[in-house]
């Protein structure tokens, strides 16, 4: 049972528009497509689409179902009948329902009267609403908003939403080479293309800012379509956000309404209407077979709006750019194969003959071992630690910044195709309206301003007014900002303090284990997985944690916009979840085994322990080892964690989406995928296949979270955004940062470097030979201190001098294990590397930055000549409106035209190229004096 | 005498404007300053405003002036006649005059037929024109140009130019303490603030785009002044280059005309008129008494348009940040002038006990020498080499980033209230219209095209048409860009070899000095002297000569618009300039004395001549000596140069003004002051003294400047800009090389490095003693080349070793003179400090830009408020609207207000609070429910 309530009878504002709002929707001339009209979308007479659903939760205490309700089909009126749609609505028959319905809980009540209010204001502003009988006890009612064309023609044009002209005109491809070209790449994509219905990518409507005065401009063939719904939602969501309301944000948070939401399309998949959107969506978009398609972006756009539909746009090309750096990343893993058995330091390392006795490494336990026994490691090391990392880093640098380029480029394009262009100044955004909560605690803070202020007027009549009281000041939010600072630096010392305790973990077990002799061959194996998997079991932990104190702690803050909550939001959690994912690898990356200290003189912590040393392979090694399972952690499709729960067999299209989980933002989407870009982009160079894990990865990701918006979650508000605001900011600075870490790994972490100091400058003969025994330093095993020789020494040979990875003064020298020159020249280099790699990068980038220009060329032109386009077009209009004026006014006399020379130039533009031919021979003898 | 024309009675489109424009000029309502009205700025009949002029020069060959224009007033009609203000134009009547007027030149006919042509169209799309007769057998004639009030609604509601409404609004200054803050600053400067009108601060009118259907809206008083002159005039130049049209520039550099300008307001300089500007703007701008003032920059917007005052307040900001930095670059000077007695190595070098022997300086001629004879250089190098320096700079790179955002912030704020914000995409701007070398290039492509094609298609029918012949590609563009690029090359050689040049100059001058035992003990003085002399003045001939370079290149690159010559032209002028100005400086900065070799092996130049080396004070004493004359250079106000010639008597302002020079642009204003920058920014950490040097010199220049503007140019067309372009973009970048640049002056050019790390590693006790000794290395002097020894030697004692200025390994090692082990430890200290320093200034530059917000809070909250009062004003002329409809049509039952309970909540709009109050006690019974 339903309740239709209109206002047309109310004697407010709106009850004048009430005939043409009647006579639009019962327009017999209108094309109704009866199918489309039987779906779940519509009010009960099946003409007024639902734009807009609000529903809450009620409670009719007291009274039975049965006699109230039911049996008394007028008793629901009075429920509304401040609505004003009763035909015999007065005070006293109000009086009688009151009593009819028994006391209802006050809190009810209140919140009825509010939502009441809040209801006549809608249909104050023109809408149309529709409502559910309350005929329960209590359940959920639906408020079913319609927005008549009255309504989105005036909201139209306060926004200045930009609609279609009638005015078509062609896109132009430039060049013949350029359209070849382009031709062949259509060609070859086509498999690739999704399957929607054309959009003719060759004209294109001229657009305009909608005005009720310029109507005629406008190709308005159906009043009920000309908006389409996600522009007719939005329209309504304004209204709703309207200033001298109390947004429905506010009432959702008073739990005055339980959720509002627009409506899916998903209803009418089996139609043949128009809109079929949804179910193209469904099978061209949110579906594994799909994998290897483009993705339907316009689609996107139109049924959810610039916000998402930018978000899918960014994640496409990002996927899309992962392809070449996967496949440049494999090729420098094959070389790094490829060239394994040619390296010479991993050879000599092997080579058993070469003999290096090494230190002990660790106390007592741990006996001298030769070099060649890690033979592996130094194997599998090459595989990342050769020159093509290097190549491979600096084209990852240049990568990022050519990728955010071409994001800038394709938000353009995007821009312009969804004439967005020109937005941003203009339009009233529900993100700028102050948060409830923000406007709760200005209220709190005015209450107490005005008891202060009475007070103080007490004791002091001279003070002057206090005017701050309407806004939160630096000094209201001190304490905000003093517990966020505190709460930050805790958890980032938090995480370290967990990453100190895992080496803590490594180095004790290690040494633990070391004196068992049956488990001392795997020690390392053991400790190194253990460690890594307590790692990874933590970072998922701390992940959630942060998540939900950073959002805790930007409510603190108390933000006066839902943006600035938004971008308050996303960056602490971002600083939080980026210590939590990089600081172990960090560690690894920069600081494991650099204070180690030197045989004889080793670096203890908790006395006793030893600082840990790198594998004999190198930290690259390590590095690799410790990224693959972070990495992973980032890799595994969340989404998939997730279980759709929509399978009601509810018939009304409301009732499903009521069912659907609430949208709550694109942030954990964009959050993951800008971890997983920092893996791709800041370690790159330790390990190459990043990139190809990361391809994988997002080829699911993608239909994984078209899957999630179109089937699992209630449609989102169509939002207009032009740009990804603040992920931008936070890419473009991760791609900053990889450029320094990306230089201090290659210069500090990998081997690069001494063994290119080695082949110029030490080497005899110009090759790496005898490159290993130059990165060992030897140690007087006489030196040792007492107690750490090792006990019970196996090993074959007599010991006199052992050697250690470090470039130190032999024991023969006269300042011993002092750092030797080569240190210090090697140190040079890498640091002379760092510096040039880095500017070397940067510069390109810019350089990148600079000659890829923002808006893409044929874009640029395109909205140049709409422009001009556009100024024709007016200027066609006023001329023919000057003529009508003219052709009224003028005098016989003038209306011989005497004059015979003048012309106007041949013209392009047709409103003039016609007069211009009514001047005959004349005309085109003058035209002839151009200028050429 | 002169010739009004008018078009009233053509039968095109404007005649019918006729009845209005009489109306509104001769209106007797309107209030009529008759001593304004006076002035030389209007038509005949002291009515009309002229907004543009243009000149033409004429020649009136074989027709005797004293026929054909004086004893003959109608005569002149005939040139004009096609323009149709005669009273009987007819066909018969013009045959008549062309032969009265004997046989015109050809060209000079055609000329004369263009602009008749042209004025025809001006008078068809509305404008108003005025000539002078064509009375001497050749002259400059004027046109002068109107625009009637319909032309100028036309064109604002086109370019939807921001017209304040009538609703004024309050600039709340938000919270007490700022409020206080703001009033004692105001209080404080007031004394330098420029005296101009009252400009209210407190309120702003509404602004809103001008739109003819929105007339009520704005606030029109009086018709001849809601359009300020230099929107006037920029309507008229709109015109101009309406796409129809051959533009004015076009015509232009055709020379069909000789100038096209708006009018100077100099003329009324003792009127009482409301224009008075122009006089302010001479006594409180453009004067010298007035050098402590602030600029008036409204005033200066007003009158000049926003690209100018966009300059004036870039340089006034710039100018005002160098405050600070010239106090704090004073107070490091001072801080090296006293603690020169306190600095160790300075001491040690000229304590004559020390006895360091110097190696000689040159090979034979040259003697052994004591180091203490250095000991002036040493002590003066101390003023500018000393750890105050290094904080200096890291002051000096924020500083640059905080001028910069400071700037972007000004730039927002001027934006609001010049109503600039949301320009960009509405408007078209002539800087975006192809040029006329463009057009003229892309037709002979067209012709040679079509013949082609005529060929083509003679010989192979099937070929399809090629639509690339309206624009140029970069085929077309090939041979330009290849012109560039190699000349650019070229010239950038050029720079590098004078500067080579001056280097041997040096060399070999020194050398050949130092033959004559007279001149010996002068040589470096004299040496560097004529050097820098030469190097000066070669400068300023390679700059003039690169500013005309630059500009034909970019010809030669024929780009399609004047927005992208202007880009093109600054960014090469600016490439040739900065490598003009620096290379020389660099060349002393980090490459001077590090190719010297060592003793016994030194590395000759044009074999038998030494390259030379800093002098023994280090060369950030050369550095300095090299920055000051060419810093001078470009601190000497180039305006000065040109000398005012404006003071002929003629009585009209049009002849008053063509007289002035033709403004070019501010190309070379802006190019002058980011050279400066440059010097000021890049160099600091060698002088800091820099700023205090450009302070001064920016305190003339401002006046300068604005004298000249004022005085000696014709008034520029009024350009509506956002920004400064592509300035900021240079300005950022040398702010981000100077960080850089900065880095390596300490790090390499400086002593700072060295001293640091000898305290803390080699000293002894802690202290710089002995510092000198250590950086000092040893020669065995038997080891010298055969020839190189000095003759005759005056030294006074026996000399065995020598010393020279490296990290060595003395004569005695095994591995002698190779680089010591502290050689490679400073130089990693040096290049750690590099990446450190760039990386934290980096990052503070980051962080400073990332706290101080692009849009000042203020400005944020007014933008946002407007927008709402903006939406708040419609929606009361939509209700009034509506109400007017809704009182025609309602029904009589309708009428009783049938609603009780339902109020809107209190609210701070004056439209709803009004219609509230109305509803009485139940209103506010209910609102008391409402959401707290």
């Amino acid at each position: 049972m339903y309740l239709v309530i209109s206002v047309f009878r109310t004697p407010a504002l709106i009850f004048t528009l009430q005939s043409p709002v009647v006579n639009n929707f019962l327009d017999p001339n209108e094309p109704t497509s009866s199918e489309a009209r039987q779906s779940r979308m519509h009010f009960l007479d099946n003409q007024r689409k639902v734009d807009y659903v609000l529903v809450y939760h009620y409670r009719n205490r007291g009274a039975h179902p049965s006699h109230g309700s039911f049996s008394h089909p007028r008793a629901p009126l009075a429920v509304i009948s401040n609505g004003e749609m009763g035909k015999e609505p007065n005070a006293a028959g109000q009086g009688n329902m009151m009593i009819e319905m028994g006391p209802l809980d006050a809190l009810e009540e209140e919140k009825k009267e509010q939502r009441e209010q809040f209801e006549y204001k809608l249909m104050e502003a023109g809408l149309e609403l529709e409502k559910d009988l309350e005929n329960k006890s209590q359940g959920s009612s639906f408020v079913r908003i319609h927005a008549p064309w009255q309504v989105l023609t005036r909201e139209a044009e306060f926004l200045k939403i930009k609609v279609p002209t009638k005015k078509m005109y062609e896109i132009k491809s430039k060049g013949t080479i350029a359209k070849k070209f382009n031709d062949i790449v259509q060609k070859m994509t086509s498999p690739l293309q999704p399957r929607v219905p054309e959009h003719n990518d060759k004209m294109k409507n001229l657009s305009y800012p909608f005005s009720r005065e310029k109507m005629y401009l406008y190709n308005i063939q159906d009043k009920d379509t000309f908006f389409d719904n996600a522009t007719r939602s939005r329209i309504v969501l304004t209204i709703f956000i309207f200033p001298s309301f109390t947004g429905i944000h506010s009432l959702i948070a008073h739990n005055i309404y339980e959720a509002a939401y627009p409506l899916h399309d998903v209803g009418i998949l089996l139609s043949l209407s128009f809109e079929k959107q949804c179910k193209l969506l469904y099978q061209e978009w949110a579906c594994y077979g799909v994998f290897y398609k483009f993705q339907p972006i316009d689609l996107i756009r139109k049924y959810f709006g610039e916000k998402i539909g930018l978000y899918f746009a960014w994640l496409g090309l990002y996927t899309s750019f992962l392809i070449p750096s996967s496949v440049i990343g494999v090729i420098v893993f094959l070389y790094g194969c490829a060239t394994i058995e040619d390296d010479i330091p991993s050879k000599e390392m092997c080579d058993e003959n070469n003999g290096f006795t090494m230190c002990p490494l660790c106390d007592k336990s741990c006996d001298y071992w030769n070099l060649s026994t890690a033979c592996g490691t130094a194997r599998a090391s090459h595989l990342f630690d050769n020159p093509a990392t290097v190549f491979f880093s600096i084209f990852m640098a240049l990568w990022a910044t050519m990728f955010l380029e071409n994001w800038k480029r394709l938000q353009m394009r995007l821009g312009y195709f969804w004439d967005l262009t020109g937005i941003e100044e203009e339009e009233v955004s529900y993100l700028e309206h102050s948060r409830p909560e923000y406007e709760t605690r200005v209220r709190e803070k005015m209450l107490k301003g005005q008891k202060n202020h009475v007070q103080k007027m007490e004791t002091d009549k001279t003070e002057s007014e206090d005017e701050d009281d309407d806004e939160l000041t630096w000094k209201d939010r001190l304490p905000g900002y003093m517990m966020n600072f505190a709460s930050i630096l805790f958890m980032i010392a938090l995480t370290f303090s967990i990453v100190f305790g895992v080496i803590v973990y490594r180095i004790t077990v290690a040494a633990a284990l070391s004196l068992n002799k049956s488990t001392r061959p795997n020690v390392r194996a053991t400790v190194t997985a253990t460690a890594v998997l307590i790692n990874l079991v933590v970072i998922l932990i701390l992940d959630e944690i942060y998540g939900a104190v950073a959002k805790w702690l930007t409510k603190i803050e108390v933000p006066r916009t839902e943006e600035s909550f938004e971008q308050r939001l996303i960056l602490k959690a971002f600083l939080l979840k980026f210590v939590n994912a990089y600081s172990s690898i960090f560690y690894v990356a920069f600081f494991k085994g650099r204070f180690v200290g030197r045989p004889g003189s080793y670096v203890y912590v908790f006395d006793g322990y030893r600082m840990e040393e790198c594998a004999p392979g190198g930290c690259l090694m390590e590095l690799c080892l410790q990224l693959i399972p972070n990495l992973s952690t980032h890799l595994f499709p969340t989404s998939l964690l997730k279980t759709a729960s929509s399978e009601s067999k509810h018939p009304e299209q409301w009732d499903l989406d009521y069912s659907l989980e609430p949208y709550t933002g694109l942030t954990p989407e964009y959050m993951e995928m800008i971890i997983q870009f920092g893996f791709v982009s800041l370690f790159v160079a330790s390990f190459p296949l990043a990139p190809l894990f990361a391809l994988l990865n997002n080829v699911i990701e993608v239909r994984l979270d078209a899957k999630k918006f179109v089937t699992e979650l209630r449609r989102p508000d169509a939002v207009r955004t032009k740009d990804i605001g603040i992920w931008f900011d936070i890419l473009s600075g991760i791609g900053k940062f990889s450029v320094i870490s990306n230089a201090f790994v290659i210069a500090v972490t990998s081997d690069f470097i001494p063994r290119l100091v080695y082949q110029y400058s030490y080497s005899h003969n110009g090759t790496l030979h005898g490159f290993i025994n130059h990165t060992l330093s030897y140690f007087n095993v006489s030196q040792m201190k007492e107690g750490t020789q090792p006990e019970n020494s196996h090993f074959g040979q007599e010991v006199l001098f052992c050697r250690f990875k470090d470039y130190r003064e032999p024991p023969w020298a006269p300042n011993q294990y002092e750092f030797s020159k080569q240190y210090w020249s090697i140190l040079s280099a890498r640091l002379a590397f760092v510096i040039i790699f880095q500017n070397l990068v940067m510069f390109l980038s810019v350089l990148v930055d600079w000659m890829i220009p923002d808006i893409p060329k044929d874009i640029s032109d395109q909205i140049q000549k709409e422009k001009s386009l556009l100024m024709d077009f007016f200027l066609k209009e006023e001329h023919e409106k000057v003529k009508l004026i003219d052709s009224a006014q003028r005098s016989p006399k003038s209306l011989t035209p005497s004059f015979r020379h003048f012309s106007r130039q041949s013209s392009r533009h047709s409103s003039q190229s016609q007069r211009g031919s009514q001047r005959g021979s004349h005309a085109s003898s003058a035209s002839q004096h151009t200028i050429v």
